[in-house]
């Protein structure tokens, strides 16, 4: 038997000879004894969701991309009001879609409007792009008073550094393309549950919905997951460290340098979780518990700053995503026309603190000297 | 520049320097001068598209398989009824899907009722299993004449075969796991209409659905296509000379041999357009103008046998699916529960006629040998 | 079971455990009943030269390229002297590397030089570019007169068109980077023995000369043998018309045009087996069973001519390398410093005929125009 | 531009329009600003080489597998006596295959022996099963009076543990299948050299023995260079841990058990750089600078425990190699059999220690009740 698994491609799989030629066996999708068509499994898609069962304590599925995961969420639920927060504005666009398949009686509200039984409460943390943290306890509380349901985008914040589970999530989502994917080299979204029963339903409507992932970004998937443990706690830590001393940075006055002569007044505000926590009433390193997230955002005072610093690096490409081993750094109106300009999102990846904090100094001097010339 | 496109994964792209620093260009996602994020587009996808169009005389997209392509025909055109005749499973499973979403007043009615303003027709042809075809025409000038539209499932007959647009479809699908992928190695979906406007449309609920295509399998895709004028219509003719052979068997009666001592009264019905030609009462090899297909079923007298003879064949293999270079053949009630259990479908593949023919012939006597120590 | 391959990829296997804890099976290189270790056997490797053994009617083995695959051959005999024509350059450069090893006693012949025993007679047919042909028969009875070795680069002609064991060749070699291949997207070379004791003595050389295919190259050799009947004798085909035609062209005086308007004087040489066969003394015919090579050679009267022709084509793509799905097209000399420069080698894909010669005859028109300019 | 590299495929490559219709560019292969064929070279090929180039400070070129490197490396040199000691059997039966291409004058010799002008010394450290380091400065010193040439296999020690030219290699090898690549997915060769003028020499024979990486394995091996300064760190601490143990436990008297209850007299040896430096006279942790060696082996006193051992271990996998993110484990005796049988090679991998320390507690505890039972 191999000891790397080989990239499964196939798309049907030879029916084995009926015993007594006349009967034929059950098929069970969580722990297939043979495939049948690569839209029900395949071997790759099956060992990658155990392993994303066993690393999230639940029952996980893959879906083509993190929206189609959303999407099967909210098949799954079908909620006539779902509560969502400011954050990624993809989420919001794929439940745009949802929308126009229901009445009009169908509402989005706010996370912290007044729930209804059968709400689906949508909490992404730590928010997309800024990195803070939301309680999930609390919205979990909130939202089973009522006899509603919460699922969690967790995204920023795979195993290790948060597990929604034990704060009261019924279902935890991510876009598998970040952390878990881990070499911007694969499209994968995750649905994680709490039983089989929920496992099989969403198992049952992935099946005709096709959503399937691709045949290679499976394969990659699980080569990723090999690296996890390494990747995100590296991540984690490189990126509390520029998270702070960017933090010190911003606090450094229009007029004055840092001790690395970059100019103050270039910074208006970092976010972080890490930042959020010296002044939160709730125990967010709690929650937190593997560390603080990689990835989180600034914004910058001037608009033109925002958009100059992503293309004056070197370690980190100036690209939208995150998660990847690669450093990455974008105006996040780029992405999100609904983004303030002047917010930078910073995607800290594998490599050093140390390079990535000299290259931060040297554009942000550069910064500077190109805003003195307007 | 490469002659053999490399293998595109990556899921987001380096931004351009803004010009003058401070603009950024706009995107264009059927002709994009660059990538932005592979949940958009890439590389080779747009290749995929850009010769899936030409071959397809419209504008095409491609989906994580037939079922997702089919949940976005119905995603655009959010029909209060939709028309459908029997034929593939997996359709109805993800009409069933959507049907869910909607109010209590969303009909499934037959092909053959009577159509409303409104109403989406699906139409397949050739239908699964039995690889006979329906008029499109037909269909086309019915569901016109009430101002709805036809959507054809033509995966049974892929160009050079059939071209539905000729015959008033305004949308056109495919499971293109089948022959345009052709090798059984791939998952796809492919929709075709009409204007860069819907492609525009349905690119845009793509986008939030999430549903692309796997990297390697849109690689595969490309690759696939390069020969699909030299699998088709060899599948497609040896095909036609495999259901007129099995025809002629059918017709040898009980107690008598046919040439190669097939014994008469095994098979009880074959189905194929080239068959159903002889008697239809419009022009099914106008409108199958490249060929006929190479999917087709078959109906055993006797149940018994139509579980045993997939697992006798040594050139084809007992599988679902259709549409690849090998020959798959399968009791269809296996995959579709629906499915009378005597009924065989046989997808031919590319190889020599001969070979097929002996290896059923060989087959079918074993299925009688086999029968007669029942 | 799977019906399209994985892709395999692991480099080591799982050890099986010990029968009676204490004892381990053996190890049998062509028909492993386990893989240890990827440098020796792999799934798909086995499988591709088992395919690669039953058309080529003998005993398969797979190399990282042509060239390696000449290496092997080479050090399989160890001849102390080589008998070989002129032809495809890079056998040339890797037997100069052999020899590089050898004392000063080691000998490079033409192979219509008197042989002695122990030589080694390489003959490649048809010749790189010309596509000419030579007699395996007469090579064949020559060399084992004095009790040598007959091998043959039989690249230009995969089965089904030429098989060199017919006509006495006791080894057979291809680069299976063109027609086995024949997508351009991989490198492979290919040896074929009569005896297992010689693949044996082969596979040994080849674990600890490491000089494996990439996996990926050789499970696309894999999906690319299902179309190799289809491809070739389209591309053969095709070909030979096309040979024939630029033939009439070369006929064509100058200062008088053919029927298409293309002027005469620009083409000097045609070369082509089917054109050779005309007045060779042997029957070619009879060696080429399968068709005639998709692959051939013509010389412009003007140099200029030979160099501009590849770049004013829409269909072929000016390229090295031969025997892919697409055309393409070069000035020999850019590859083979050797060549005449006014020869421009041709490899014919499975496009249209009539889509092939439309482009060829708006493209000599336009290198007759250029020319006109100087 | 893409973020993740594409894969690239391709074997040939468009032809640039000669400028001025008639003049062409020259081709640089390590800076090649376009790519002719991929056995000279491809995209990924040369990113790849430019990395490993950078990280090994020197010109890096790539193999189809390590033993493929070590005959690109006798190639280069061609010596008349090449001295190497005991070490992986691979690189002898590689210098066995070159060997035989020489006149009776060329010898191996011991490192040991005396060495004479022109010889190469072929030097592995840390040397294979044992783990144990040679002095690479002793040996440079050695050869270099002489007037000869050090080629140091580095295998077990990659970057950051240990760099080959800092103590006087003229040549680096690694089988990169191993460290570089990192999951047990790829095959690759790699030789490093001082300067551009060997690069070019050893890339001109490489392209005519054809020995290049696969497509696939080269892109693997890219994805994987981004964290191996994540694997090889921590893979050499934990193995380095594990050794220390193991050697405690190696302590242990018969009749007596460890702190887990293993009992005493089950090892008879364990070799590690890190326990030899307890007595070295020469400074191997200055040699070892990134860390102690991942990979090692220990001497069971009875022969049936070396074949047990490996069968009863959960998180160890029985095969051979070593270098990947998963432990692997293996009686040397299967894939060398001048090994002494009761020697078991240990390849760390990414695990946590305590899961492989209690992996080994118990599997030697059952060791020990099997071999009760005997």
């Amino acid at each position: 038997m191999e000891v790397s698994a080989s990239i499964s491609v196939s798309t049907t799989f030879r029916t084995p000879h009926p015993k007594d030629n006349f009967t034929l066996e059950g098929f069970d999708p969580r722990n297939p004894s043979r495939h049948v068509y690569s839209r029900y499994t395949q071997d790759i898609g099956t060992r990658v969701e155990k392993i994303l069962s066993k690393i999230n304590d639940g029952y996980a599925l893959t879906y083509s991309s993190g929206l189609t995961a959303i999407f099967a969420a909210l098949t799954h639920y079908q909620p006539k009001r779902i509560a969502i927060g400011k954050g990624y504005h993809g989420a919001h666009a794929t439940i745009s879609i949802y929308k126009s398949f229901k009445t009009a009686d169908f509402q989005v509200i706010d996370i912290d409007d007044e729930f209804q039984k059968g709400d689906l409460c949508w909490l992404e943390t730590p928010v997309n792009p800024t990195g803070e943290s939301r309680d999930i306890q609390f919205y979990a509380d909130k939202i089973h008073a009522v006899g509603g349901y919460l699922a969690v985008d967790s995204t920023f914040a795979p195993p290790p550094l948060q597990y929604p589970f034990k704060w009261g999530a019924d279902m935890v989502m991510h876009s598998g393309t970040k952390y878990f994917g881990g070499h911007s080299d694969l499209l994968c979204g995750v649905i994680i549950v709490k039983t089989l029963d929920e496992w099989n339903s969403l198992f049952n409507a992935r099946t005709y919905l096709g959503s399937m992932m691709g045949s290679l970004d499976a394969w990659l998937l699980l080569r990723s997951l090999r690296t996890l443990h390494l990747r995100v706690p590296r991540q984690s830590q490189t990126a509390t460290k520029l998270a702070q001393w960017l933090y010190a940075v911003s606090l450094v006055p229009k007029g004055r340098k840092n001790e690395d002569g970059i100019p103050g007044g270039l910074i208006e505000i970092v976010w972080h979780s890490s930042l959020q926590a010296r002044s939160a009433k709730w125990d967010i390193a709690k929650q937190m518990e593997g560390g603080w997230n990689a990835t989180f955002a600034m914004q910058m005072k001037e608009l033109p700053h925002a958009r100059l610093l992503p293309h004056l690096l070197k370690y980190f490409v100036p690209a939208t995503s995150l998660g990847g081993v690669e450093s990455l750094i974008e105006q996040r109106s780029n992405s999100d026309a609904g983004a303030d300009p002047r917010i930078v999102r910073i995607s800290v990846g594998v490599e050093d603190f140390e390079d990535l904090k000299s290259d931060l100094t040297q554009a942000l001097k550069r910064v500077a000297q190109e805003s003195a010339k307007l």
